[in-house]
């Protein structure tokens, strides 16, 4: 988290947070906590909900913030978000914060751009828009690195409709399920082999996948320590 | 900066810095402070040398923080750096940072993904590997952002590659110089007047690119402005 995020939400009177914030980012807060995120037996506040209730809270003189995973203008709906306050003439700050798009491969060691390697990014999610089919790749390009964000259900479909678009079989590929968390775990593979070793593994959501040469060394790296018989994929 | 990266700041022995590092971010630390970017009269240190200097540091048992602007791994060639600290035999930590691929669109009040608008980033940079030649633009497609970093020098190259591959002329255009600090400002237009845009404003460097529907409002509002004659483009 940010310093100026971690002010903010030391000083708010009303925190309104989503699923995959952790909850470590908060719980010292004094600031009553309003959850919209899915949880057990209930699903997930909706948007225009969730827009309602900040500007209600901003129109009673509550200070409120917003609390995003990740960064909230990469798949967060902050547009809509600040559309709907512009509208309602609410006076608000908008915080950028980590994108697990960078910060999750990171966390394996992988940097997303890397000088003769990758000098091109592109980050999608694996859900396409209002379905849950696979989103359509960009053509295969040497480097460039593909990172996908909540791509584990569709990634069967994704990594079959790669291979046969052009995508090489041997392409480094990587799978990190709750980055940089107590509890991360990875896979690393081939392209052709991504969807064997994740299942085998049972990696949970949420999870970023990695696609692209920049994943060459972890997979080498991995190659190295399965020879060992020593698996390194439980971080 | 993070929670995290703040901190580390304020441990160090010594720090190595970056031309793009705001220096409020460091100047109240007691660590020393090598600077390696580029600055009046001398060129920037080379990568190699970087690294021959973090690893030196290390082996002398100082605390060594490398501060990145942005995120390190966004251009940042951080994977040349934990390489180099991998073969040295180096413990390090890399902490993830805010990239202005995402913070420099927000700042103009841009999301780079917009639910029913765009699905998907490209973030490359305006130079090219080892040349100051302009990249090459990926397809055209109507949901897809295309943020481009260190894209000033390049960008006329850059537009009208793109208006000869079927990037429509009147796509939403911005560039923002110096995003988020006090000097920021930028220009909004259609991608057939950027560059016009660009010169009339002498918006200077470190400049993003942002192009795509995400900042169709944007531009909307600059529009309404200039019908108004007030120029809102120095925010």
């Amino acid at each position: 988290m940010t310093v100026r995020g971690a002010a903010l939400v030391a000083s708010a009177d009303d925190l309104v947070v989503d699923a995959l914030v952790p909850a470590a980012l908060y719980r010292d807060s004094d600031a009553r906590v309003i959850f919209v995120g899915k949880r057990a037996g209930r699903p997930s506040v909706s948007q225009e909900e969730i827009q309602r209730i900040l500007i209600e809270l901003a129109h009673a003189g509550r200070r409120v913030v917003r609390l995003h995973g990740g960064d909230p203008s990469v798949f967060g709906r902050v547009g809509e978000e600040m559309l709907a306050l512009d509208e309602a003439g609410v006076a608000y700050e908008v915080v950028p914060g980590v994108s697990s798009a960078t910060a999750a491969p990171l966390a394996l060691g992988v940097a997303v751009t890397e000088r003769g390697v990758a000098d091109r990014v592109v980050v999608m999610t694996g859900r396409s828009r209002e379905s849950e089919k696979a989103p359509q790749l960009p053509a295969y390009e040497e480097r460039q690195t593909i990172v996908l964000l909540m791509a584990l259900h569709t990634l069967p479909e994704v990594v079959t409709n790669a291979l046969a678009t052009g995508y090489p079989a041997d392409l480094p590929a990587a799978v990190v399920s709750n980055a940089t968390l107590e509890d991360q775990e990875f896979v690393v593979a081939r392209l052709d082999g991504l969807v064997a070793a994740v299942e085998s593994a049972a990696l949970t959501t949420p999870a970023t996948v990695i696609l692209g040469a920049v994943a060459r060394r972890l997979l080498a790296s991995e190659l190295r320590a399965l020879a060992q018989d020593r698996p390194s994929h439980q971080a």
